[in-house]
């Protein structure tokens, strides 16, 4: 790394302030003039036909506007996905579906009234787990499930669509990925492990639940929606799409965002845009915490049967894996995910991945941070621990012996590019948690590794410089983990400014510039080569400007502390606030100083990790105690170390929740713990010390060498516990969360046999 | 012209919808959660001691919340300019200054507190005109007039600043524009005449007055101002200089504007923004009718002494003016322009143009269309018309004779660019009006040149091409006279879209791109320069993305309805959303579609005007009816004919105004018809039918030949009126406005004298 001045110190976020002090405004917040409130009424059955709607004693309440439902606001057509529902026709399809919404001028007025809906249902039998779900006796979508083309035919042809003959079913997505013999090479393997590993639904549990309001335009059909979101282009063409509005008739303006975790991309803001333009006015819904978990979109359940074959050395010679993931409503597409890194982690030649996406009537799932893959690597870290053992092997040596490395594939079948997988296995190696391991009785010490590819899209960003001298950033993303902080410490960087002369302009979906969204990942990487082009497009006009002025070379001037200076003179020094002046209002230019930068990078910057986690088993009770955390990462170069640890922690946080705490509870297909009492996650008490470790391999590709960071550290610490517990009983947990009451079923069968 | 599809062509204005159904946005429509409504109460004498301020009746009064004075709000320094006042201190220095703010709940309880506030004044001696100011018996300002650093030093020096040793005066400024000899030539000229003209104060009488809410930021010291203004920089300027805050701190936001007319660049936006921050609430203020004339800054009361000299072939040969502005508390600074004007119109070897610019205790005044050359070209126009009389020439051809061309001469000495002042002449003389004038007794045309040089500043504009095929231009301009309408044209021209396809992104001060006031009537011409770049640039990349999907070259591919297509390949064609799209989707870029286009002409594209009026006068009670106007502009080219004669009419209207009706009474200094019941202005039943004659003579700066519209209309009307008047008469009136009991009266003495 060439010097820097601002990049690669610990800064604190640029917003710190305002979230400090209340002043960020959440959705939440947003008032308009005549807004109106409104409460969704939730199905309490998995699946029932709705056979009357009783709005008569709400109508009557006070303050109360309207009562609306399916019929009011649905467009005829099935919504092929949780984004584009409206409300329930005459069926309801899960547990937490919305059935109606009351309307009125007040939060109170509108709950009040929303107690009083009378709803009478028909209930009907209901597909509620994968397993039911994949013997098609009972389908979800007996017509196929719909498509965004507002077809009700299935994606694989289905009675009627009748293009392929193929029967409608609940596997909505089959894949194989397949490279080599697996099956053959299990045969002649020298090791083998086999093992069944599930876990339970979690949920994103972000702070702020879904919010959203939205306000009829100024011409008909035109919407602004202000959002809690991860992505307001996404949301877009979601609202779009449902409302059948033309992109550009919505307008979506993102907030503060209280948590996303993947979580936000546009679940209530059909149906808040759709109320809005019903009784054409502003309409706020924030759903309350119970309301959130029973409609949104949780992280799915899934079973992996895994097999692992290797040789005497250790070498990985077979993966063989089968993936059940059950979706709920509709399929959201986990198994290319899970499949590039649960085959993507070690070299072998050989590997089958088969996927099912199972449709059940729960609510429908959707993305949590690193979608599938904590789920998917606490069974092959898992088996890749238990190889060891089997093998009388380090288990971390095991792992560097077979760790990817550049031109390795993923799961399925592309090369890596450069990566630093290795370099996070020999930190680990030296860590003391490692050295120190095995020394106290009732102890064990869990290493997982863990990763993720990245996503990576082009972006835009502008860069200009104002008359006093400030520079402001537009950027079309979201500020998620506290990535425009880090989008201004390059700016402040490359024109030689303090971060505070610098300032965030975000973007709505009119405003743009375009970026995707805050998720996979990606926006450090994408926008952040946006953000590095405009400023040096910027940074040359400024020398331009300053050789002009002082009639210096271009090569002479140098930008610092807020000024254009030529080198060795002193005393020539002008502020680029001054430059900017000059040339924006001089009549015959050059006009003002801006650029438009742009990122399109080819290739993706991968992020690796190796958590360890310390945890004391009480044998008595099988309850685990987490004493210890590492997450030892490559962020390729560490932009602002400050929020990199705070993202490694956060992960890890996160990663030991599914571990050890989290898991959705259903019974018959409704969820019986919609809340944070019941709804068990990590909260302070339950949290080691988390170390984190920031290894940097630096990215080709990333600006200054930044790797993603957001995505790797959730994915191997609920693996890290399992193989910690191992390590302190001998006992193999395969089910997610790590529960006592297992665990301590499990330490008696193994006392027995013992 | 090449052929246009858009451009030149009569379209609506893209807000029209908007504004016909109420749903455009003003100020006064913006209502914030927890907003407060403030009302200011005016000192009710030019010139006075405030003695107390008794807020304890206001106080006790339902819903108040503050009544604030200067010693709450202001900064402790005088302001120099009536945008930086804040309130009145221990003394007022106008009648309509404001004294006191008062805070409540809502518009009426605000009302009806500020109606019991009990103002202690001792009145002082002040100084009401221009006359008694230019003894300087009395100094408005004895210390020297405050400048824009805080001293209180005047520019010339004066006691306080005692540099110079120059006497305080309320002269604030003397200027003399010279060439050859005028005086001089005078005295050999075959003919001379001289004359004084006089006009009264008039008003820019827009129909939205003065409104502004402010809402304090996040972090103290910031701001965010919602205000019917023409130039949000401006704005941010004006406020961040009155209240010592930083622009950065300053965030302007303009909102649809009611007519603005030169008047709209911040009067009451320092004050709302300090009573904002000091009461920690949104604050709305929206002045009354008569608040608005009161306080605000009408136009300047001019007195012209101006000597014309001529050989015998009616080549001018000597103008010799003095002007006298009077500028009310402050001075603005009318004179160049004035001069510019005057002394630009024919080409004269020896010209003498002095200007003093006075202050006096009444309202500061400000711009108005084209400032100051309605009245100076009253003075040169009438004069001109009676050297025509004097000669016996006609006085069309007098002023081709001596009108100027391409590097002729302005007033201050630049030479012109190319004009077209000689086409309009020439379009005038085949005119029926002109051909047929002099045929019904009682009736007169009258015939006056106007002109603007257009002030001329660089730009910036941003243009986007969304995933949906929307093009959006992204303008920091405001849209005055629907200039906005015009930038989509020149959008969609060169994109080979529809207009409906284009939209408008209004810009903050925040969010950019930087662009000049909307005044000057420079918009078309810097802005559009932006525009017109930026889309050539979008053009460009669009050609690239078409050609690299066809695999065609570039120059085979052309924009249409919306499509780019390969020429002559039927079904070759992609939507240029669909480009848009996946060039900012793909992994690999190349990424969104923008661009950043800029202006930074080096030449102004001056617009110039012959008006026509025809009028008949009642002989016995010299009541003028205006019959007819004609309106003969050179626009160099039409972007959207339909509103150029917009343009012209309405600035047409306002010189017939500023001839025929309007003007402000003023007792000892106070106004006394601050309201539109005797303040007359045209309405419907007192303007004639308005002809507007596009003469297109391409300008070589402006984009695709255009020039400047906007301020040209107003130029000579007034004049044209009275040559009207002269022509039905034989009296030649020397103020305006042309009042039917002056020329009665001048009748009857004309007639006595016949």
């Amino acid at each position: 790394m060439k010097e820097t001045n601002h990049l690669g110190k610990r800064r604190k976020i640029i917003d710190g302030f305002e979230k400090v002090t209340g002043t960020a405004r959440y959705t939440a917040d947003v008032s308009l003039a005549g807004m109106l409130h409104a409460r969704p009424v939730l199905s309490i059955y998995p699946h029932a036909k709705v056979r009357s709607i009783d709005a008569e004693a709400a109508l009557t309440m006070p303050g109360v506007v309207a009562v609306l439902t399916g019929q009011d606001l649905n467009r005829g057509r099935a919504a092929p996905s949780r984004s584009r529902m409206i409300l329930a026709g005459d069926e309801v399809m899960f547990a937490g579906q919305p059935v109606a919404v009351v309307v009125a001028d007040s939060e109170a007025h509108a709950a009040d009234a929303a107690a009083l809906l009378d709803i009478d249902y028909d209930v009907l039998e209901s597909v509620d787990d994968a397993e039911q779900a994949m013997t098609d006796e009972l389908l979800v979508w007996p017509h196929g499930a719909p498509t965004a083309d507002g077809s009700m035919a299935s994606l694989h042809g289905g009675e009627a669509g009748g293009d392929g003959g193929q029967k409608a079913s609940n596997i909505d997505q089959q894949r194989v990925f397949e490279r080599g013999d697996a099956r053959a090479a299990l045969e002649s393997a020298h090791a083998v492990i086999e093992r069944r590993y599930t876990n339970a639904w979690v949920h994103q549990s972000y702070l702020e639940p879904h919010a959203v309001v939205a306000q009829p335009g100024a011409r008909p059909g035109q919407v602004t929606v202000y959002t809690s979101t991860q992505g307001q282009y996404t949301v877009r063409a979601e609202v779009a799409g449902a409302l059948g509005l033309r992109d550009r008739d919505v307008r979506v303006e993102p907030m503060t965002v209280g948590g996303g975790f993947g979580a936000k991309y546009g679940i209530l803001d059909a149906l808040v845009a759709a109320v809005s333009l019903h009784v054409r006015r502003p309409v706020r819904m924030v759903l309350s915490r119970s309301e959130d978990m029973l409609t949104t979109m949780p992280a799915p359940g899934i079973t992996t049967d895994i097999r692992l074959g290797a040789d005497e050395q250790g070498q990985l010679t077979a993966l063989d894996v089968r993936v059940v993931i059950e979706n709920g409503l509709f399929s959201f597409g986990h198994a290319g995910i899970i499949a590039t890194v649960i085959g993507g982690l070690y070299r072998c030649d050989n590997v089958r991945i088969e996927t099912f996406e199972v449709v059940t009537h729960r609510s429908p799932t959707g993305a949590y941070r690193a979608p599938g893959v904590p789920q998917a690597l606490f069974a092959l870290e898992s088996s890749i621990d238990e190889l060891a053992r089997e093998l009388g092997h380090d288990p971390l040596e095991l792992r560097y012996l077979n760790a990817v490395e550049a031109g390795d594939l993923t799961g399925t079948g592309q090369p890596w590019p450069d990566i630093g997988l290795k370099a996070c296995l020999e930190r680990a190696r030296q860590h003391p948690i490692w050295q120190g391991r095995g020394q106290t009785p009732g102890e064990g010490v869990g290493l997982a590794v863990g990763g993720w590819p990245g996503a990576f899209s082009p972006a835009g960003a502008v860069c200009r410089v104002d008359t006093d001298g400030t520079v402001r950033l537009h950027v079309g993303s979201v500020d998620i983990s506290g990535v425009h902080s880090s989008m201004v410490l390059i700016a402040a960087e490359t024109l030689g400014v303090e971060p505070e002369a610098v300032e965030i302009v975000q973007g709505t979906t009119d405003s743009g510039p375009y970026a995707p969204g805050s998720g996979g990942s990606q926006v450090t990487i994408s926008l952040g080569g946006a953000v590095l082009d405009a400023s040096q497009q910027v940074r040359d006009q400024l020398l331009d400007l300053a050789a002009t002025q002082f009639e210096a070379h271009r090569e002479d001037i140098e930008l610092v502390g807020g000024e254009a200076r030529v080198r060795g003179v002193p005393g020539m020094a002008v502020g680029i606030g001054k430059l900017a002046q000059r040339a924006q209002r001089q009549a015959g230019g050059p006009g003002p100083v801006v650029a438009e930068g742009r990122a399109a990078i080819k290739a993706g910057a991968p992020g690796f990790i190796v958590q360890f986690v310390r945890v004391q088993v009480d044998p008595e009770t099988g309850v685990i105690t987490p004493l210890e955390a590492v997450a030892i990462q490559d962020v390729g170069f560490a932009l602002n170390p400050m929020l990199v640890e705070g993202q490694m922690q956060g992960g890890t946080a996160q990663g030991l929740g599914i571990g050890l705490y989290e898991g959705l509870q259903f019974s018959a297909g409704t969820l019986t713990n919609p809340n944070f009492l019941e709804y068990v996650f990590p909260r302070a008490d339950g949290l080691p010390p988390i170390e984190a470790v920031i290894v940097e391999h630096p990215s080709a590709t990333g600006p200054f060498g930044a790797r993603i960071v957001g995505e790797p550290p959730i994915t191997a610490g609920a693996a890290a516990v399992a193989n910690a517990v191992r390590d302190a009983t001998g006992v193999r947990v395969t089910e997610l969360p790590v529960s006592p009451e297992v665990l301590w079923q499990q330490m008696q069968v193994q006392s027995a046999a013992d």
